[in-house]
Order: C-alpha cells, then structure tokens, then sequence
C-alpha cells in the first residue's frame, strides 16, 4: 500500500528542493479539458533532472505515489489521480531547456518539459522539420507526448512521437537515473528500454530528457481535398496516391458531411471546400522533392482516380493560404463537436482493409441503439478514425444518458471484433483500464503486469494508470 | 540452474511433436560462417505455433534451455551454445507459411521460419516493398531478423527490422501464447512488447509469426557514385540531398579506397567506378515519386555539390543495370574483406556529426597501435560504420594475434567515447556480451536483468545471450 503526502513529508520535499519547484496554486493541475476528473496531491516541479531524482528516491523510500504532468492536455485521466493516498504531482514544466541543437545530425536533445510548439519552432529555425503535429501542439510538453505516445495528423508518414525519438534519459522508481540519451540511428545492444518507456504513461519510469529525431522540410507542399465516393474508394485513393507518390504523402484524412453540417450548426465558421457537400471528403497533404510541383501531381492523381470512379469532385490548392484553410477545416470538426456535444467519443483503429466494414457495420449497430448522428471522421491514413455519437437535431446529450455506455462498448467491441484498438493514440491512463482488462491479449496483460512489477516494485509510478494498483 | 536434455527428456519431446520436426543430420546448426564457435544441443523444428508452445513449455517443466535457430547467419553467436547444460535448438524453419497477405493494408502476415527474400518476392508479387534488405537475404530467416532486429541498407529511408513489424505472435518462456498479430498502423493500449521482444535475440520470447508492414515501390529508381572529398563533405553531401529529396534517399553509403584496392588485390572482379580511385566515394540510392527523374535529380545535386565543393568526381546511372553494378561494387567489399582477413571487425556507430573526428582519431589511434590497414565503410547515412581492420601488405592475420584484443578495445573505447556504439546492427549474441556489460549504462543494465527475471525466471531462453546467465 502507498503511503500519503505528510505534512513531514512535504517539509522533507522543501529541503531537498529550491522554493520555485513549489507552486502556490496548484488547482490547474487537477483538473482537465473535459472536466471529467478532479485531482489531488502535492504539485512539485523539479528544474534538473537531478532534482527530479532526488524526489523520485525519497518518494521511493516513503512509499509514495507520483502523478507525472505535463502540458496537462492528455483526455484519458493519464495525468489526473482522483483517489488514493495524496499523491505528488510531479510537473515537468520547469525542466524547459532544449539542450543542444546538432543540425548536421538532425537532432534534437531536449528536456522533458519543453512545449511542442517550440520544438517545432527550433527545428524550423535550423531548417528542418520536427514532424509531430497535434491539435495541442501549444501546450503540450514532449516529456507527456513521449509518455503517451502521442499521433497526430502526421503519423502516416513519419510514425507516432516514439518514431520521432532516438533516446532518453529516464528517472527509475528507485531515483537512479538511466542515462539514455543516445543520438544513435543504429544500435543494437541490448533490449530495446526506449521505446518500453514511451508510451507506458509514465508507470515504468518519469522521462526528463529525449533526443529528437528531425527530417528535412519536404521542399515543395501542397494538398488537396477531394470527395471520394466511399471510404472503400479512399482506401483505393491512398494506395493509387502511394504507387504515386509513395512517402511523399504527409497526411491522408477522411471527414464525413456530418462534420460539415455540425461547422454550418455551430461554427467556428469555414468556407465549405466542395458544393454540394459530399458524403466522403479527403484531405491529401503531399510534401515532395524539389523539381516536382504538388499541384501537378495532386491533378494528375485526381485524373487518375475519377476515370476510377474513386473520385467525384475536388480541389486543389492553390497556395500555401488554401493548404493552411483546408487543414483549418478539418481542424476544427473537434471544436464544432464539442459545441454539439457527443453521446460517446471513441479514438479507434482497425485494419486499414477493415475501414469501410467498420462504418457500414458502425451506423447498423447505432441505428439499433436509438437515434444518433454519428461523425466519424480522422487518420484514415493510419486507419484511426475518431468515430464519434452525437444526439439527434433537437436533442441532447442528456437524452441519452442511459446509452452512454452501451454505444461505446457497442463501438469498442465492434473494434476488437475486426482485431483493432479501442485507443488507438490517446493512451489508456484511468479512462480505459477497464477496456484494456477487456480487450487486451491475457499473455500481454500477464507481461505487462510482470514489468510494472520489476521495474517499479513499489508500484509508486502514476499509481492506478494503465493497469489498476497491484 | 539449468538441466541437460536427457534421453526421457527427448523422448517426451518426440511424443509431443511430429517425427518430422526431429532432424537426423543436425551438424549444420552448431557451426557458423565465421567458425568462431561449435554448439551442442537436441535440434527441434516444430511446424506450428501450438508446437513451439508445446515444446517450451516442456522446456520450462523441466527447466531446459532454448537456443532459437532461424537462418544460422547471425554474426555474434546468438544462435549458438557452445557449452552449458545440452539444451534444445529450436529452428523455425518448419514454420514457413505466408499466413495473409493484405494488399490494401499494405500488410503481409508470415511465420518465423520465413526467408527474407521469399518476403521480398511475395511483397514484389502485389507491387509492393519490402525495404529490409542485406546481404544473407537468402537465408536468413523472418524469426532471427526480428529477434536481432536487422539492419541492412535500406535503414536511412526506411528503419532497421523493427520498423518493418506491426504485430507478434510469440511464446512465451511458460509456453503461454501472446497472440499479437495486430495489423494496426496505431495503437496505444498498453506497453510496447513488440518493439521490447524485436531485438531480444530470444531471450525474452520466442517469435513465431509477424504481420509486416510493405510500403509502395518507389515509382522512380537511381544512382550514383560520388567522389566527396572527406567525410565531413560526405555528411554535408547527406544533407543537401535531404533538402533536396527528404526520404527519397534510400541509401547513403561510404566507401574508403581500401575497399576498392582489396577487390582489385583479391577480387571478386568489378569494374572502379572512378577512376583514378579517390579516397572517399560514396553511393547514392534514390527512390523518387512519379515524374521526377533520378538522373535530373542527382545531376542538380551533383552540380550544387560541386560548386560547395564537396564532390571532385561522380557518374549517375544511366539504367538499372548501372544501378545495380553500383550496388554490386559495395556489395563485394565484404567478401574482399573475408580473402584479405580481418585482425578484427567492428560494427560501430557514433552519432553522424561525430562520424569525421572518429575517423580521424581512429586511424591515429590504430597508427600507434601497428602497422594496419584499416578499410573503413558502411552505411554512413545511418552513423553505422564497418570499420575493419587489416594485416599491413605482405602480413597476415596470425601477425597480430596479440593484437586483436587490443585493437578491439580500442577501437570500441572510441566508439563509446563518441556516444557510440560497439554493435550497430549485429546484436550481442554471446561474443558482445563483455562488451555489454563494460559499455551499457548502469541502469540499463539493471532493467534489463529485471525484464529478463519478469519474463524468463527459470533463464530457459537463449541462455547465456545478451546477458551472461544469472
């Protein structure tokens, strides 16, 4: 069992700890964008990782749990503890130093706490591109994105944030630290602990630095969107789009009308990309070598695919301004969705080959269930969709309380029945331990439990995160 | 401690399996292609899954080890046991089956037992790649790829094996199955046991199926050969083909002279690319999208190059044929290497910035050490150098023997000293185990054993690989 913050406790924290590691309000740490937790503990935030270690260590000898944070934007309860001995609440905000910067290797070594953006920001500034993009990319800090495993609207050609890492440094439940922070793109001694850390949420072990992997800016970009006309012919347009063009396609999204008509409902406003709106909508975001113009090969691929029948109408853009205005529509499908307010969210992957099934199979299940309108929208690149149940027009969320949960386990099993993921890039944190106990493989669940208990003996690491305290 | 196979112990074995999985001539598996160790052991190829688990879990009954055996080409030893209790060989050889195959999804599915280059042509068959390419392709096997996580010359673009692999299905050291065979390209439920198994060597699990990841061929093909005029210029050279084609470069090669004057001492017979022969070349290989031609590319890159001078001399291949006469060269140098006789080998990586000064200052170090011939190339792209080292003309091997060790260590000091790493791609198997234990972090270590301990309690699997036995 773990033991609480005391007041003892906390006076040994303050004498280990310069005073700015301790905050005065702490409220913002214990609650979330959705609103669906509330937390407790004491908030720390270490400015070394030799402070962070020496939290960890006495931490470890006192028995008590560690709540990692970092930008705070995780929507699965990762970084939130309701119950339980008062926890510390170890926030990496002020490990925010980007250490070096090595432009003839394309790295990156940077701690924790720094925020995305400004990753992205001092990759620009030497020329290069650091491919992790996502809708929190503001505040998000890389220590949680690592952690987490973040995805992001760049997955299908650069890989989630763990493809975007070469090495580590870690803090261990014991206070030691592993000194990982290799800028190596091959090495192949000994088990691979990188990429066991990131996305374990923080219960294996409190990331404080990382060597980033950056790539070369794609040098001509471009995008399309086009209607396409079923999510069978999208698939059939990213494959035709890959003999093409192979990586050079950066993103491949899908958007049903049902996201349109709830941005004509509530905004934020948008100029609509096709008229008449289209059932099916794809955005292609293209990034390719020098001497090859986008535009063309985005209309030669438009010609292509509507002598297939895979395509009824699109448009090309025309400059950098339409790119960033397509991708500010698919954008902003999460905000319209929030103004209307869902029934059931699911972040769900299946097989690529799986996509048009699952919809068809989805809207079947949902129309047995009641009356919903359903926006399934997201990375059909990656085969994750955000598949998201909203209320009827005229009605609302609270109308369907009951239902709740029997369409996201209707969704989630239908997932697992086409042998995909009921998370596929938000993580489990608390909101899906249940889920994971449901779905996950016993063997793998058996391994995971074996690790957490070898490397985090104690079980002081986000207790109660990914898998339920021992 | 372990128990020796025993005749009951066998013959328990021989009622659970097939007549079939017991080999008469079994000579082959205790020998590899550098002679470097005989091993001993009961050799057993099951034909199915539920084989492998019925076997192992006999094997953890009564507590006797497990050496996998996939294609035997292992450079380090790891799928050999030279001594220590009799233990089982287990060869997936019997497990050869193409399960699926999922164009869409750009998706193959095949057992352990499984040649490289028979998932080469399958993937060739549906127009698609399978980027994992070296030189034992022919008879390495899928299993003992994954398990050491190959490399090869595909990397830069394309990643080492792990980057290849979606899903495992493994047996685990109990006999349990860990059905993992996930298709998807997202999924965040959960610790990544994938990637944590990929690179083991088969000391956590043994790897019975994969589902692999294909990628679209890359529409256009090219090549050349530059003459850069160090190795700094090299990596210079690196980057501006990167802003110019990003992941359009498939490989980045370094080739020294030395290479070239062994394959005309020794042969095998090619044809010099340049002539006169400069001290560094090195081999561009690029894959570009439709409507881009490589010889217009590369010229322009050659031109830009010329002008930094950083290039005195370069051809482009004017056809496939040229291409693969360019890869024929670089692919000799090993076996002019094996004719001329190593003092000792390295399979070394430093981050690339430091590629230039480890060059450098290994050849002052070696220069103090004896009189050498140092042949130094590989797949510069990825920091991963073979730098080999070589009798003086008119010496051979058996001049140095007291040297070998020395050079060894001081080559691998270097490596370490740079943030490198003494086994870029081969893996540790039981010849690198020493240098594990000198070079690992200390916490990396202390991990390791503690997942070994998790996973493996009784030490059955691969005894004595990667980590000394407990």
């Amino acid at each position: 069992m773990l033991n609480p913050v005391t007041p003892e406790f906390e006076t040994e924290l303050r004498a280990l700890l310069p005073a700015a590691a301790f905050k005065a309000d702490t409220e913002k740490y214990f609650t979330e964008s959705r609103a669906r937790w509330h937390g407790h503990g004491l908030v720390v935030a270490p400015g070394t990782t030799e402070e962070v270690a020496a939290m960890v260590k006495a931490c470890h000898a006192a028995r008590v749990g560690i709540v990692p944070y970092g930008g705070g934007t995780g929507l699965v309860g990762g970084q939130i503890m309701e119950d339980g001995p008062t926890p510390v609440v170890l926030s990496v905000e002020r490990l925010n130093q980007i250490r070096d910067v090595y432009p003839r290797e394309n790295v990156m070594v940077v701690e924790a706490g720094v925020i995305l953006a400004d990753v992205q920001k001092a990759a620009e500034d030497i020329d290069r591109l650091f491919p992790l993009s996502l809708a929190s990319e503001g505040s998000a800090r890389i220590g949680g994105l690592l952690a987490t495993n973040a995805g992001g609207v760049n997955v299908l050609r650069y890989g989630n944030a763990r493809a975007q890492c070469l090495g580590l440094e870690v803090v261990r439940a014991d206070g030691s630290v592993w000194h990982g922070l290799s800028r190596l793109r091959k090495d192949n001694t000994g088990y691979d602990l990188r990429n066991l850390m990131i996305g374990s949420e923080g219960t294996l072990g409190i990331i404080t630095a990382a060597a980033l992997k950056l790539v070369p800016c794609p040098a001509e970009r471009g995008a399309a969107m086009m209607a396409v006309t079923s999510p069978a012919a999208a698939l059939d347009l990213l494959a035709m789009a890959g003999a093409r063009m192979a990586e050079g396609i950066s993103a491949f999204e899908l958007m049903h009308r049902q996201g349109m008509d709830f941005l004509a409902e509530v905004g934020p406003e948008v100029k609509a990309p096709l008229s008449p709106s289209p059932e099916w909508i794809v955005l292609i975001d293209v990034g390719l070598p020098r001497g090859l113009s986008p535009d063309a090969a985005l209309e030669e691929l438009f010609a292509e695919a509507f002598a297939a029948g895979l395509v009824s109408d699109g448009v090309i853009a025309q400059s950098e301004a339409d790119r960033l205005s397509f991708w500010h529509i698919r954008e902003s499908i999460p905000e319209a969705n929030r103004r209307i307010g869902s029934v059931s969210s699911h972040d769900i992957s299946v097989p690529l080959g799986s996509v048009p099934a699952f919809i068809d199979e989805g809207a079947e299940l949902l129309e047995k269930l009641g009356d919903f309108r359903i926006n399934c929208f997201g990375h059909l690149g990656d085969g994750n969709l955000h598949y998201n149940v909203f209320p009827a027009a005229g009605k609302s969320r609270a109308d369907y309380g009951n239902l709740r949960d029997v369409v996201k386990k209707a969704v989630h099993d239908l997932a697992h029945a086409h042998g995909g993921s009921v998370s596929a890039e938000h993580g489990i944190g608390r909101l899906k331990v249940d889920d994971l106990e449901t779905y996950a493989d016993p063997a793998k669940q058996a391994m995971m439990r074996a690790i957490k208990d070898a490397l985090d003996p104690e079980g002081i690491l986000n207790p109660g995160a990914v898998m339920r305290r021992a």
